[in-house]
């Protein structure tokens, strides 16, 4: 197979129609990587998620990774990964245009009602039902695509 | 939905029967998720790549970390979580037994014509076709299943 660069452009293109990704985060020499469902808009992914280890991760230490791909076999994919900024989006004044930016981005992508609807059961533990908001900032963004080659192995 | 944990037992099972990952990497504070093919044997998923960022930052720092998942919708869900340690399986007499366990596995699974017929341009630069193998040992694994609430919004 041949594996290409993406331009920026067709890179930001792809983050913008997708909607799931791969979140990487660290604390100490520890990464962390879990699946997220996203929005995109103006350099930053919007999500939001019940507190638990990604967020106390993300803010314990904010640079994070999210892979993003569109993979129909293993000699032909297209993936994007972005290194980024955790910033979080509180429920206080200095945050409501934020917060009203992630709302109207999740609403239209149905993913909206999902956080009063969650119930974890993880052990014993109940886990505590309030949604965090949260944005990445896109930093550094590159992509590749693979196809295969003519005449190679198919 | 609901989301429950996985057994342990279940969630080797999901490893086992998977192709496709995300692995994440971490170099400082940053860290780096590709996606990956491995095939699982014996507490460790073995797989294959060129040199290049991710290799050279497990190389740094064995500590991993890889996701898999099935994900029929946002409130169906399987996704499987390892922590591991990263090790290179050199071309060398001392590892000439687990070279050959991971030859065996990646040839069932039709990756294993792969290396050669890999032809890298990032930018200007051609990549070197050598494959690194390495494999990934499971340190901890958890899992986690949705399904959606009876009763909840679909």
């Amino acid at each position: 197979m041949l594996v290409q660069d993406l331009t920026k452009q067709e890179s930001l293109e792809l983050l913008a129609r997708t909607r799931l990704g791969r979140l990487a985060c660290a604390l100490g020499a520890q990464p962390y990587v879990v699946p997220v469902h996203f929005a995109y808009q103006d350099n930053a992914l919007y999500s939001f998620a019940t507190v638990g280890q990604k967020i106390e991760w993300m803010r314990a230490n904010p640079l994070v990774c999210v892979e993003v791909d569109e993979i129909a076999g293993q000699q032909q994919w297209v993936t994007v990964v972005v290194f980024g900024r955790y910033e979080e989006l509180p429920d206080t004044p200095d945050w409501q245009s934020a917060r009203a930016v992630a709302h109207q981005l999740l609403q239209q992508t149905a993913m909206w009602w999902e956080p009063a609807y969650v119930e974890s059961i993880h052990g014993a533990t109940r886990r505590p039902l309030v949604p965090v908001f949260y944005r990445i900032h896109v930093v550094q963004i590159t992509g590749h695509r693979a196809t295969p080659r003519a005449g190679g192995v198919a």
